[in-house]
């Protein structure tokens, strides 16, 4: 069952996104983070970050991030899937596939149905999902070094 | 000189950012597009587009126009620089970078450091530029399909 | 056990073959391109292909084809590999890596040790097995439209 | 006028070739290096490499050198472009575009049509030219770590 993310998942939401930044070289992120991330994504702000979780009987396995934000070229803006992890035991039985269809559907609620995420060149595994429930652009990402 | 977009900007405005627009394809954007794009952007609301023009004299040659928005892993959130143009008549004279140091700089006072964008990975003017300003991610974009 | 390609293979090496084809999406290919494959194959000509399978008790579960050929730039020429097949049943079983260092030893014992391959930047199962044997270049290639 | 190379342009041809490998970093090649090369591209030897230059009333201002190798997929074999470079004096008056047309027609007489090249991704100014030119294709560049 995909639902929101709820207060009392602090504890096992903590360990699913552990892996997830420890899958991008992340892995001494202080308590602090994860602290802040969990506080802004149960705070209810709707212009803040949003959560979603694959929970099967009281054991979350999954987790996906979103938010909506402003976009010159859509008056409704745009809605940027950020983070998205399935718990290791639970790989190749459609959590990620459910999760990225339950952003949309919560997309299409707000009315703001253009979804995209940015994802590693080399990200195998993902890719091959991301191949069939979107649409690969030919878009680069460019940051200013700091 | 470098200057933030104002409402008497109106007109010589939008032929450069007809410009833009043509550029990705988009010939015939109604006027209706145009006319909210500006006013997003001098609206004064501090989570919409922000624009800054290269005036030289009292004529516009460039544009870029940026969004702060969050971002889970920074708490200050993130610069999104989507659009960037500079006159054909201007080219090669530093309008385009200087327009991405501007955003830089309003980034750094806005207290949100982390500026970023996307380009086509075919858009081989603009990579030179960006590859001297910036540095290329590994990141790529996937689109839901609509 | 690997080893050269022999004329009494024909037939399972076709069955391997096609497979190969098939993935890239050549379906049909006339009885002339797998007659005339075969033929070079096992030839005996140096400057043409080469083979090595992966025989399991008298059943080919793999294939690999490779040339030498001039390179500019290095006296002794290059080392081409450009077809690599595991049949569906046998794969995750080391076969693919297996037949790979295979033309690396072929390629050192004929003093040509500089072995490249091209593959589509979405081939996703094989890159992650490519990153783990070989190197990515920056290098893409262009074809002349014909 | 494009012409095949001749043996009376060995110091020419080396300035020329030193400007293109510095191009990808190779400053220090030893004179050997440069002996070995054109030895071969004037050797007559059908199946090594070729060279073509612009030669502008005496004056040598492009070059590009070529071989054809065996295929397995095609029985003539291909026409592989290794070298392509324009004295830097000479830019932006279609040399480089003649000499891979001039490639065609040579590998179009040789019964060898497919002509194909690698490039470096960031090559900008390269890759204008083979947009025009030639099909980008989605296959990359593996080479065996040495």
């Amino acid at each position: 069952m995909i639902r929101e993310l709820r207060p009392e998942d602090r504890a096992p939401w903590q360990r699913l996104y552990e892996g997830y930044q420890a899958f991008y070289g992340f892995h001494d992120r202080p308590a602090a983070f994860y602290d802040k991330a969990f506080a802004r994504l149960v705070s209810g702000d709707a212009r803040d970050f949003h959560g979603l979780v694959w929970d099967e009987g009281g054991r979350l396995l999954g987790l996906t991030h979103y938010v909506f934000h402003p976009n010159l070229w859509r008056d409704e803006g745009v809605c940027y899937l950020q983070d998205l992890f399935t718990a290791p035991e639970a790989r190749g039985r459609g959590v990620a596939r459910g999760l990225i269809e339950a952003v949309y559907a919560a997309a299409d609620r707000a009315g703001v149905p253009a979804v995209y995420w940015l994802t590693a060149e080399d990200n195998y595994p993902g890719r091959m999902l991301y191949d069939r429930v979107a649409a690969k652009s030919p878009f680069i990402r460019y940051n200013r070094k700091l």
